[in-house]
């Protein structure tokens, strides 16, 4: 019998798919950050959907950065009314932080967003995905094309929960399109695009590798401390969140590995050119990579058999049967604030201003045997040490050890962890003290004149309200 | 923070997986056919499921084979009351065309199973999946491991809907295993057991090669068929259904593709080691593998790349966004009958009693630009073309030409088709001639002695009923 005609799902363009699509005012829209700064399908869309005349949109994407400036016009206009992301940085994040939207943000961490869609509170309607090369049935990948950005693995829950699916693709692949990240049975539309995004910013903000001195000190001081912790042995696992010197652990831990003949089961998150240098050497096995986070670790994806793509479901979701968050012994995360209590905000800066992202932090915090922050004790004249944090993203309970350029703080729910680095002679100090260096160094911050609005709420990765974020007064 | 235990899903053995499901009476438990033959988990499964009391269960497998004569037993006791499942043979299918069971038996494609599946008609509380590597989170494959079976295609499906989910091993490996045919966060329980199947019989029965003259002689005149039919030019793509002139197709469009230098652009469905030797040759560019027919195709699974593992959904689920069968240009398939009207029964003998699969035939046949059928004309003093099939699982509108050994005839829905053959010189007959010459050759079968009970539904690809199979008079 002659066939459903087989290129079905191919779309002349842009907005044909989106008409194709069925959206109407009111609905939910997806994308990944997979190109992070170097995104631009969001902000080709969204100028799209405008010009089709849309309304009352909610915007969920699994991250925003400061290339999402343009959206500023999309909300003033309507557009957009609500929206669900795990970060917002630059003239969005300002705007947001200054009052402009009716609804506040949902900030979500990575696994909390797939409870989120699982559980029906981010309901999905129209899912635009782009990848840099696919076939016309819908199987896609990032590990071919011209803009290989990596793994996929955000984009994969999309694909799977969206009512309608449009992959976005700069290059048409032959039928049978392989490795399949997304797979012909989850799309619905198929369009090329001139762009997608551009790969070569991907690793830069939060994911550069950094090569500030006092960074360095610290990730130099937080392999130590690894070492010691108890959990440095053969077969261990480790993550780094973003941020310089938590990037910069790898670096210092691949000696230490070497002399003690400890080879790593499997790093895991956002993936790194130095974690794929240490793969590739036989010091980490395998590489769970949720996120390539340069496109040396994306380019690795494609050809290193033992570097395997995840979703976000498999990386972090706690209501997930199997998070890989679960089986972490230890990550390294950054802070924009954390406080005497150990409690972490990444998401404002001491100024009250939405400035960062919520991330994989709580998740892989909640998960990991052992949970080290890395940070400067100050910036500039800014403690970054503070006796309370203006907003929580991560629950002080999950934070095990601080490491600062001023020192080392235990969370007293540690006692073993403490006694295991001192023993190794690594001088520890209470927090409190830590904390009160810092304000003997820089003072303390005045207090931020806040408006009633609520502009954004802190969702912890169970779903649950952990914080909410107010209007910074002008 | 502690994480919770790594080893949570462990379960000591397979009573104690089976308590931990919360498995009650009525429920419903599924497994995979991927060791055809080979299978022992469905037989052990069940043993142990009816030594703990069980009553009431619908046994939901992929497919059933002769090796599962043992349920018979569970059936009489009363521990399985409903079957659900794409084909039965040997002593469990002369019983339940007998009359051993109350209710009727759903014998349901490949395809259409995913369709049950996805619209709740077949719930699955839970799935037992054996595989032959696992770790103790619930990544699975069947590539390494002992009993290699290849592809699970049948069983990512249960994997992924099914409310709990049982991994059964023989082989614990490291965390992460990979490649993960089955995910972590699919999976709730993992239990290592002796064994799982015994790969060396997956390759026999439907899916031997075969060394029979007369069907080397019909898969000759098919292979000739095809590659005048229109539909043999450079990039076309190719499923051949299990049955040994089926099968046997593949080796004689070999010469043909080097000569007129055409290369396929895949092979779908059962892969057999005939299509392997094809892809390593160059000649198909990539094999989708639902289901891996013999030791060698499961082997090539874990070492071709573009040997690419797909989920019964990709397949051939009607309802699914993207079938392979959809995508396909030609497939070739057997008959156990074959009525005038193109009507093919695989599911029943001569004697109305079950002795077959459904399979994919329905679901390719629908999909494929060229359905052709390979068949004796007669089988001993039985006709395997006769006027109207006892049982029918695909309907003639989706069948564009039979073989024969005794002739080809073009469904007549299809005179283009024959108007190429004939150009090339390749005789057809209408379709009542050849049924004639069969009924000259051995005469007509007896009128079979039915009883008035529905022992079987047989249901088409979108879950409609397509026949009843009755209950053959003692």
């Amino acid at each position: 019998m002659e066939s459903i005609k087989q290129n079905r799902k191919l779309r002349s363009d842009l907005k044909d798919a989106i008409v194709a699509s069925g959206l109407k005012d009111g609905d939910t829209i997806s994308f990944h950050h997979a190109f992070r700064a170097g995104d631009v399908l969001i902000n080709d869309v969204l100028a799209t959907i405008a010009s089709m005349g849309f309304k009352h949109l909610t915007l969920a994407s699994s991250s925003l950065t400061d290339c999402h400036a343009p959206l500023v016009e999309h909300v003033r206009s309507g557009v957009i009314s609500k929206i669900f992301t795990s970060g917002i940085r630059g003239r969005l994040a300002d705007e947001i932080s200054a009052g402009i939207m009716e609804t506040p943000v949902e900030i979500h961490s990575h696994g909390g967003r797939v409870h989120l869609v699982q559980t029906g509170e981010l309901s999905i309607d129209v899912a635009f995905l782009g990848t840099p090369s696919a076939d016309s049935f819908g199987n896609a990948n990032a590990m071919v094309g011209k803009s290989r950005c990596g793994s996929l693995g955000y984009a994969m829950v999309d694909a799977q929960y969206a009512k309608h699916v449009v992959v976005l693709t700069e290059q048409l692949m032959d039928y049978p399109h392989s490795p399949a990240s997304l797979t012909q049975d989850q799309v619905d539309s198929v369009v090329v695009v001139e762009r997608v995004g551009d790969p070569s910013k991907i690793g830069g903000g939060a994911t550069r590798m950094t090569t500030n001195p006092r960074e360095l000190l610290i990730a130099r001081k937080a392999a130590d401390v690894i070492e010691h912790s108890g959990y440095f042995e053969d077969g261990f696992s480790i993550q780094t969140g973003s941020g310089g010197a938590s990037l910069a652990v790898t670096r210092f831990l691949e000696s230490k590995m070497v002399r003690n003949d400890i080879t790593a089961s499997f790093g895991l998150g956002g993936i790194t050119a130095t974690m794929v240098d240490l793969h590739e050497k036989g010091l980490i096995k395998k590489l769970m990579d949720v996120q390539s986070f340069d496109a040396h670790a994306a380019d690795s994806l494609g050809r290193n058999p033992n570097h395997i793509e995840i979703s976000a479901n498999q990386y972090a979701n706690p209501s997930s049967k199997g998070a890989t968050v679960d089986q972490l012994d230890v990550v390294i995360l950054s802070a924009l604030e954390i406080d005497t209590d150990f409690n972490v905000n990444v998401i404002t800066g001491s100024d009250g201003v939405i400035r960062g992202a919520s991330g994989g932090h709580c998740d892989a915090a909640a998960g990991a045997k052992l949970t080290v922050v890395v940070a400067p004790l100050v910036r500039g004249r800014i403690p970054t040490l503070v006796k309370r944090v203006l907003n929580t993203v991560t629950p002080g309970e999950s934070i095990d050890v601080l490491v600062t350029d001023h020192g080392v703080a235990v969370n007293p729910a540690r006692e073993e962890v403490k006694a295991r680095l001192e023993a190794q002679g690594i001088q520890t100090f209470a927090i409190e003290e830590l904390q009160q260096r810092a304000e003997l160094l820089v003072g303390t911050s005045a207090p931020i004149a806040y408006a009633d609005k609520i502009v954004a709420n802190v969702r912890y990765r169970d779903g649950s309200l952990l914080d909410q974020i107010k209007q910074v007064a002008k």
